[in-house]
């Protein structure tokens, strides 16, 4: 897992960079993860660039983290 | 058109906030904008949230903006 916990205005977030060829599989990447976000009802933030998708999880409710959001990654690891 | 122009890393970038009512609506647009960026061979920044998505358009091999970062930004205005 190389899942970061950083702090964006404030708030404590994880959030991890995923490595692609190009920009066709990064966004093939992000609709799969944003297809696991509508199911669970809990959704990230998603930076989709060329080459890369940089996903973070966040609990906007609790201002943090939530153990939610660490399923969150662990089921983001599994998509890739 | 509501493009900002921001600096980023020393860089200049075109940035425009589309506002949705759900994610769904969201990711849908990220893969029209993205659909367009393939066709065209030029990549945007595309971050998707629930309700939003912020497109950035720069030209990294000049480290700022070309005449074809404003093409897409209107390109992208008319998709959504």
């Amino acid at each position: 897992s190389d899942w970061n916990v950083i702090e964006y205005e404030g708030e404590l977030r994880l959030e991890k960079v995923y490595k692609f060829p190009d920009f066709k599989s990064a966004i093939a990447f992000t609709n799969a993860v944003g297809e696991e976000a509508e199911k669970e009802g809990h959704h990230p933030a998603l930076l989709t660039q060329w080459g890369k998708v940089t996903v973070t999880w966040w609990t906007h409710a609790i201002n943090g983290l939530h153990k939610n959001d660490f399923i969150m990654a662990a089921k983001t690891d599994a998509i890739k």
